[in-house]
C-alpha cells in the first residue's frame, strides 16, 4: 500500500478552489457559471492551463467534456476522475468544483513527486451538469438524438452552445466511453443532504445514485363561489389536494425504507380566493435506490388516492412521468473507499446519492463510486453552501488513497 | 289584502328577461354586459323606455343609478326595489336582470289596471354590482373618496366610467339617499347557492347578507433540495399549508352553524417538482350571519395552526383582512314575505344570503328584505345559470304582494 507515501497538497487544494470561484462570483457572494457562458469559458480554460502544467494533456470531446490525461506506465484502461464546473444562477463555490479541483491536486500531487500509475488517470470537466447533464450522457451514449430536447431556458441551441465549447453535436458519437476505455470513474462531491453534519461523520460512501419517479396526479372537482355553496355540498379540490400532500408525506416518513417523497409544485384553478378550486394538479417526485420500492409506495399512494376521490367527491387521476433508473456504485470501489477512511482514521458511512451526478451517467458503463465530503446544513445551490477547508483536503486525500487502491487492485 | 285583487303578467316577465338577455349574448349561450360596456350602455337605454312606458319617470343620480319612479298616492317615502344588470365577463340571463324586470313587471302590472300605491315605488338599475358596487355604496354613504379604488380590471377611470352613463364622481355625495327617502327596499334574485333546489323548496326568505372575513396564512418552511433531504429533516410549507387546508375545512364542516369557509387562493414558493417548498400564502374567506361566530371559527384556526407550525417545524402566521359586516335583513319585511308564501300556497324556507348584493348597501341606511328562487345547481356568474319561467313569474309574484302588504303596513 503507498498509502503513506505520497499526500495532497491542502493548501493548493484550497487556494485552487478560491481561485476557480474568484470566476463569475456574485457581489452577494455566491458564484454564477452558467453552462456555456463567458464565465464557463473562462474556468474552462483556467482549469485547461493547471491541467497542462500538472503534465496532463487536454482534449474536448464532441460533447465539449475537457479531459485531462495523465499518463501511466502501462497500457491498461483509464482509471478516471472528475465532475462539473458549471453553475446553477446563483451557486456555491463546491458543487462541481470540488471533484475537478481535487482530481486535479491528485494529478499535480502525483507529478510533483514524479509519480505515474499503473494505469493513465483522467480528470474530467463534464459539460453542462446543472443544464442537462449533456456530457455525461454523451460519453454513456444515453444523450437523446434531438437537439430540441437539450434546449436551455434562455432559447439556446445546444448546436451553438458545444460550438463555443469546442463540441461538435454532429459528432456527438464519438464522445462515447467504454469500460475497455475507462475501468473505473470516481468523483467527490459534497453531500447536498445535511446527514454527513447530523451524524457527524467524515465521508460518506455512496452505494448508488437513486432512481426518481415523478407522478402527475390532478385532482377535478367543481368551482363554485365560496360564500354560497354550502359545506356538504362542495368538491372542492383543494381540500382534496391537501389530502394527498398528507397521504404521500404520510407514507414517505412511516414506510420503513431510505425513500423521500415530495410535492413541491402546484398548479390551483381558478386561484382566486373567493372560488372554491375547481382543479389543481401536482407533481410528486419520489426517490429511492430500488425501483421495486419505489412502485411499491406509489401503488400505496394509489390505494389513498382513490378512497381520498370518493371522500371528497372528486376525480384524481395518477399519471407516471419522468423516471430516472438507478445506478448502484461498484461494491468494489465502495470497498476501496471504506478501507481507505479506515486507514486514514476518518469516520464514514455508507448512503445513497439523492442527488443526481455525472456518476450516474458513467456508471451505466463502467465501475463507478463517489466520496461525499458533509455540506454544512446540507445547502447547496446557494452562496451559503459550505465545506471547510479541511473537510475539503479530506475528500481530497481520499480520493487519492482510492485512486492508488483502484490502480493497484484493477 | 290585495292579494287577489292583481297579478303580473308572467309571460311578459319572461319575455323581456329574454330581450333583455339578448343584449350582449355571447355565441356560446351566455350574457356579457360588462359595466359602462356598449352592451350595457345599450342595456340601460332599453330598460329606461320600458320604465317610461310604464309610467314611470327616470332619473340617472351622480353614481349612475337609474331610478325609475312610479308615483304614489301619498307623499311617503319611496318603497324601492330593483337589482343591476351588468354582468361578469360571461354571466347568465338571471343574475341581477330578474330583479330589475320583476320590478318592471310590478309597476307595469300596477300601471296597465291604473293603480297607485299609498307610497310612491322606485325600481333602481344600481351600476356596477359586479364591478365593485359604486351605486349602492354611494346611495348608502359607504363609496371611499377615493377614485382609484374603483379602477377596473381594464384600467379604466371611474370618473370616466360614470361620466358614459351619465353619473358625476365630483357630485357623488348627492347619490346618498336616507329612511326619510325609501322606507323599505326589497330585492328579488336567484339564489345562486343550490340549497332551495336541494330542499325542494319555492322561496327563499333572506335573513340578511352575511359577513366575510379573509385571512391571509402564510406559511414559512425551508425550500432545500427534493432528493437530498431526508424526510426528517424537512421544514417543508407544502406539507404544513396541506394541514391547515384541511384544519379549516374540518371547522367548518363540524362546527354546528350554517357558515362556509374557503381556502381558494395558494401562492407556493418555489413551486418546482425537485424543491422543498420554503413558503406558501394562502387567502381563506369565511362567511357567516354572526361575527362573533366567525371570530371562534377563526380562533379555532389559530389554535390548529399553532400546533401544526409545530408539528411541521414551520413559522405560520394569520394576519386578518378584507371584512364586509352582515347586514341583517328586516324583521318585518321578512315576515311580509313568509305570510305572502302562505297564502299563495309556495313552499319557502328562511337562509342566509352568503353571496353579496346590492340590497347589502342599502340595508345599512333603511328597511331591507330579499326574496331568493331557486337557481338550478346553484350555478351562477356562468351560461348555463337557469331558473325555469315558473320560477321567475312565482318570484316576481311574491316581489308585488310583498310590496303590496308592506304599503298598507308602513
Amino acid at each position: 500500500m503507498q498509502t503513506t507515501l505520497i499526500s495532497v497538497n491542502g493548501d493548493r487544494l484550497n487556494q485552487t478552489l478560491s481561485q476557480l470561484a474568484a470566476i463569475g462570483q456574485l457581489s452577494a457572494g455566491g458564484v454564477c457559471r452558467l453552462a456555456y457562458s463567458a464565465e464557463d469559458l473562462q474556468a474552462r480554460q483556467q482549469v485547461q492551463t493547471w491541467m497542462q502544467d500538472a503534465g496532463m494533456t487536454v482534449r474536448i470531446d464532441a460533447a465539449g467534456n475537457m479531459i485531462g490525461r495523465y499518463p501511466g506506465r502501462l497500457e491498461l484502461p483509464a482509471l478516471a476522475t472528475g465532475s462539473h464546473i458549471d453553475t446553477v444562477p446563483t451557486g456555491g463555490r463546491y458543487d462541481g468544483a470540488l471533484g475537478v479541483l481535487a482530481g486535479l491536486e491528485v494529478v499535480r500531487s502525483l507529478h510533483d513527486q514524479r509519480i505515474q500509475l499503473r494505469h493513465p488517470l483522467e480528470v474530467i470537466v463534464f459539460t453542462d451538469e446543472e443544464g442537462g447533464m449533456i456530457g455525461s450522457k454523451a460519453m454513456a451514449g444515453t444523450a437523446p438524438a434531438q437537439a430540441a430536447e437539450y434546449r436551455r431556458p434562455d432559447g439556446s441551441d445546444i448546436q451553438d452552445c458545444l460550438r463555443q465549447i469546442g463540441g461538435d453535436w454532429s459528432q456527438l458519437h464519438q464522445a462515447r466511453r467504454t469500460s475497455a476505455e475507462i475501468a473505473a470513474y470516481v468523483e467527490l462531491h459534497v453531500e447536498q443532504g445535511g446527514i454527513l453534519e447530523a451524524e457527524d461523520k467524515q465521508i460518506g460512501i455512496v452505494e448508488g445514485i437513486v432512481s426518481l419517479h415523478r407522478c402527475h396526479i390532478t385532482v377535478i372537482g367543481r368551482p363554485n363561489h365560496a360564500g354560497t355553496t354550502p359545506m356538504h355540498r362542495r368538491r372542492d379540490a383543494m381540500v382534496a389536494a391537501a389530502q394527498v400532500v398528507t397521504a404521500l408525506n404520510d407514507i414517505a416518513v412511516h414506510t420503513p425504507g431510505g425513500q423521500v417523497a415530495t410535492i413541491g409544485y402546484f398548479n390551483i384553478s381558478p386561484n382566486a380566493a373567493n372560488i372554491i378550486p375547481g382543479r389543481v394538479e401536482m407533481e410528486a417526485d419520489i426517490r429511492d435506490l430500488s425501483e421495486p420500492h419505489i412502485e411499491a409506495l406509489i401503488a400505496q399512494l394509489q390505494a389513498k388516492i382513490t378512497a381520498i376521490a370518493t371522500a371528497t367527491q372528486t376525480e384524481i387521476t395518477l399519471e407516471r412521468g419522468m423516471t430516472i433508473k438507478p445506478t448502484l456504485a461498484s461494491p468494489a470501489i465502495q470497498a476501496a473507499i471504506a478501507q481507505v477512511c479506515d486507514q486514514l482514521q476518518l469516520s464514514s458511512c455508507s448512503m445513497p446519492s439523492r442527488a443526481i451526478h455525472d456518476a450516474q451517467e458513467i456508471g451505466r458503463f463502467t465501475e463507478m463510486g463517489m466520496i461525499f465530503i458533509p455540506s454544512i446544513a446540507g445547502v447547496s445551490h446557494a452562496e451559503d453552501e459550505y465545506s471547510s477547508p479541511d473537510q475539503c483536503i479530506q475528500g481530497a486525500t481520499v480520493l487519492l488513497q482510492t485512486l492508488l487502491q483502484l490502480d493497484t487492485l484493477m
